[in-house]
């Protein structure tokens, strides 16, 4: 039963559910870049495919990491269990892209060695800055236990979600994830793995299918990700 | 016997010498700041006072971790062993203050609760950013094991130069190191450690003693690392 929201954020909306240890999770379809109010757009479809592509993710998911995840309810609302998320986005690369080839000088596309694993500081008005482990932990925004449970964590997404793309004949370049705690104090992956939140390219001709369709207007975002949808779907 | 320049930099030269495993590194009384040229002023003394105080470090630093210094041998001189240089500014600091307390929204002097190990890569084009360990890796910038050694060096030497500091009266603030590799194949410290290389403040009052006399315009920079060195030499 849908109850009060509890939070409302650039992409999605967590409502408060009769049962005090679930939640509801609905996918808006606002578009948003560069932590910039200016840069967003109502695209029709969007939260939908987001929610189903993040369905599928978190159930490849059981078993491999602990996640809020208990199971999408309809096109637009999955059930998730409430997470105090820890305020760090925490980035895992495998091919230079976006921000990080620009910062390091390396062309985009650049292989990387092995994957990367940076943690960014939540705050809007800071723009996120990247931040070092141990400033994180100095900053007491978290443990040293739980940067290396949370590392450890976002390296085993990592090699599920390159080979289930693989499958899908999608590039995983990189891709954003947040942690938190659930109530019975397991740490577990939370919000939403997606096109929104991952770089994701064709394999056969490295044609973008993800948010930077939107960052770049490069045209449609619905084609891109329905594209990620269909592909998910035929691996399945 | 001073013989061709190897490697000019902003504050230093190092001259070759007529041993293969040795050099001369001479301190320069040129003060840059910001990365930029045009923040660049010749400073009488300032040469000579971070030689001083480098020296002291240094000298203090013999058995904590391995180390290119051998001795001073004069006022601007001191002979050093060859050092193949990883690109890496390495930053711990105790205290937040410029770049990290602005990026961080902390207010300046807040005091950290443990101290940090940052890397910036150096590249002047892409002005030293901020990299996280697994980036650098990625990179091959440095292996696993190397940065695992560089930060452990950098928190000894942390600990060495808090006390040393807090003897003549001082804080440690934050510091700035370079590692490299001797003929050896030994990992060792290497560049400087001076007012030009930490945010060092006077304990009673806060007063600054260090480059950021120069960055911020705050009066002489002989005045106040010709303190940092009295007070050294006075624990000494």
């Amino acid at each position: 039963m849908k109850q009060n929201i509890l939070y409302e954020g650039k992409a999605k909306i967590l409502y408060k559910t009769n049962q005090q240890d679930v939640l509801i999770q609905y996918f808006k379809d606002d578009v948003t870049a560069f932590n910039n109010p200016e840069f967003t757009k109502v695209l029709e479809g969007k939260g939908r495919l987001c929610n189903e592509v993040s369905s599928i993710i978190m159930n490849k998911l059981q078993g491999v990491v602990p996640t809020h995840f208990i199971s999408k309810i309809n096109e637009r609302e999955q059930l998730v269990k409430p997470a105090k998320i820890i305020p760090l986005e925490v980035v895992v690369r495998n091919i230079a892209s976006g921000s990080f080839a620009k910062n390091y000088g390396l062309p985009n596309g650049t292989v990387l060695k092995s994957p990367t694993f940076e943690l960014f500081f939540k705050k809007d008005e800071l723009n996120d800055p990247l931040i070092s482990p141990s400033s994180a932990i100095a900053l007491s925004i978290a443990t040293e236990e739980e940067i290396s449970k949370i590392q450890s964590y976002a390296f085993k997404i990592n090699e599920v979600l390159k080979e289930l793309f693989n499958l899908a004949g999608i590039t995983l370049v990189d891709f954003k994830t947040e942690f938190g705690y659930l109530q019975n104090g397991e740490l577990a992956l939370a919000d939403e793995i997606s096109p929104d939140t991952c770089r994701l390219w064709e394999k056969a001709t490295g044609k973008i299918l993800d948010k930077d369709i939107f960052r770049k207007n490069l045209g449609s975002i619905i084609e891109g990700y329905t594209q990620v949808l269909t592909g998910l779907q035929k691996v399945k």
